[in-house]
């Protein structure tokens, strides 16, 4: 499938009612368990949506349709969340999380983007030369790579409780 | 974490909204759309919770708490779905999805579990005998493997379009 705005519009104004719905009313200790040692609880995820929405997908996009003579990304920082969600809890951050992304995605509608734009370029700090269309790609595949890796971190809170399907679950052995 | 039912039945509570949430809006080229070969769109999966609902989670759980002298369960046929949601439309199956949970969750509700009933055994036709507790865990963990699966088939579409970030997203690689 090709990336189109307005597809790719649609998915991610999804995604702040799809974390919403996927973590109501879940008592905190499923909000905060994470699958061993550093990995992330959903709590963990929805920080770091936060920071990409703060210092990621948006800038970066900017910086590559800028009229800069560097178009160098400055490097994102995954574990940002460890001091940024800190004294917040799981509603402030979906709060959070929907305002920028609401207002992330009229900045994108605004780019009104087309197909000479998104061929545009920059670079990432480790991967060299990107272009925006695949940075905005990944943005979408980055969305439901976190809803699903939510959805794993909760399942695998079962996974001694399941027996003998444990075996057969795919997402019990990711 | 141990089984709750009370736990359980937010989790299974969420899903069919998590799932609408999900899916808002598409256009039905991303809900047909699969991983290739035989595997399954977001519509099969949703065709398929749909039977799950009907013919295998609380029938089972009926058959571990009846009095009847055989506890066997009938199989579970993991493709049905493919004939009981022709002719039906993505909003048809997530409705009728709804409805069913709603009344399942009732009746999970009116078994009044206690340990001891969650203890409860049947005979499945694969592995044999397995707890009631076992069965309502997988339940849940069913639920969230396919919401993971819908997230995931759905970013898969972008697999090409990510150009350098494919290799770093696992989502992209299962």
């Amino acid at each position: 499938m090709n990336y189109t705005v307005d597809e790719a519009l649609i998915i991610l104004g999804n995604t702040p009612s799809t974390l919403r719905a996927l973590l109501h009313n879940l008592p905190n200790s499923w909000i905060i368990s994470n699958e061993g040692g550093k990995s992330w609880s959903p709590f963990d995820v929805i920080g770091h949506l936060v920071q990409g929405e703060k210092k990621d997908w948006i800038l970066r996009s900017e910086i590559i349709l800028s009229d800069a003579e560097s178009k160098e990304f400055p490097p994102f920082d995954r574990f940002e969340q460890e001091e940024t969600s800190k004294d917040k809890n799981i509603k402030n951050l979906l709060d959070e999380f929907e305002t920028l992304r609401i207002q992330n995605l009229q900045k994108l509608k605004a780019f009104q983007l087309n197909s000479k734009k998104l061929d545009a370029t920059g670079i990432h700090p480790e991967f060299g030369t990107v272009t925006l269309r695949q940075h905005l790609s990944t943005w979408v595949a980055h969305d439901l790579g976190h809803i699903a890796q939510i959805s794993r971190v909760m399942a695998k809170q079962y996974k001694d409780e399941c027996g003998p399907w444990t075996a057969y679950l795919p997402i019990l052995n990711h």
